[in-house]
């Protein structure tokens, strides 16, 4: 959550826009309520934002950026099933445990509908996560002929995901087993196929891999 | 979008809610917001709902039920291919074409990280989405085992699907054929093998095959 040194002004203006999104809405967000959440003057954040539309895509840039600071093993070797799974799984974590910075996703993605500026930078951030994901498999499976269309179907997978575990639909752990099962299917072709002649032990196994070595094929 | 007489005046302020919520966000939302988008009196509204939440909470239960009420054969016979289908897809065209109404969605999703009642609500129609799904999976699978973690995967794959398309980043078509595969692998467990020895061909049945009749086995 933090993209640069966190007793920095402009961070702290950052975090007080998520504070009044989460708590009043984007619409909520002004000169005047961001310098009260975040303790700072208002001619200060006109410092560093001249408008408020400035100020809110900063935010999201921040959002997005944070993400990916919170999660240096995203940007690790492709080859690495700790890099594919990091990417997989970054949004549980914070689905059930920061509910404020989730809901504050779904406030930009709801904005996205009419701020064509904030669905292209989600968008971006997307296919940037769609083309990491491809070169994993690629780089995993080297035998996989259609890795891109995987990873549109993990990703779409992770992103259901997320949601029901924010939505309280679903456990984390239930979250985990279902990305690694449908990973470990991708990785392996036959694996679909052998889980469902041998249930019970593949599941178990899947679970408790998914700690530190996700990834076993 | 219409539950009940489009003429009807309780449906046209609920409508004039989900207006105010897509142009200012759900804290736009107030008696006097709200009058103005419906083109009825304030008074109008307070004879239905006594306060701001219960109108917030109505315009909820109004956008989930108006969904089911578009989507009749999301509720026909769990045996039918059609029924199954129609509950995977039905967010697919919403989050293509009425942006404004996906944006709603995102924008309660928001929400329930703050309103329980919201959460709880949403949570209840998830949960009753899965519940259907999994009779489906039963009716049209009885050998299947783990029915109910397959409709875990489809509805997360579902809602991945629909995040998707409402960002832009994959096509009606290209969702639809993603879900249509999907589905195959659960009702014939073999096929995800078989796909991916003959690739080519089972892919471009599938494209086609979801116009009307989606689920071939």
């Amino acid at each position: 959550m933090f993209p640069h040194d966190p007793n920095d002004k402009k961070t702290a203006i950052l975090v007080g826009v998520w504070t009044v999104i989460a708590e009043r809405g984007l619409q909520g967000v002004s000169i005047r309520t961001v310098a009260q959440a975040a303790g700072v003057s208002p001619g200060r954040i006109q410092h560093y934002f001249s408008d408020k539309k400035k100020l809110i895509h900063a935010s999201v840039v921040a959002l997005v950026e944070g993400a990916q600071a919170a999660n240096p093993e995203a940007l690790g070797d492709p080859s690495d099933p700790i890099t594919l799974w990091t990417l997989l799984t970054h949004q549980l974590a914070p689905a059930a445990q920061s509910r404020s910075g989730m809901s504050v996703h779904f406030a930009y993605l709801a904005a996205s509908a009419t701020d064509e500026w904030i669905r292209e930078f989600l968008a971006d951030a997307r296919r940037g996560l769609l083309a990491k994901v491809t070169q994993c498999l690629i780089a995993q499976s080297p035998e996989l002929t259609d890795a891109r269309q995987r990873a549109v179907e993990l990703v779409a997978l992770a992103d259901g995901a997320a949601q029901g575990v924010f939505l309280g639909t679903l456990t984390t752990t239930s979250a985990e087993t279902m990305l690694h099962e449908a990973l470990a299917d991708v990785l392996d072709h036959c694996a679909g196929h052998l889980r469902n002649h041998s249930p019970g032990s593949s599941p178990t196994v899947a679970r408790e891999s998914t700690i530190r070595h996700p990834v076993t094929r």
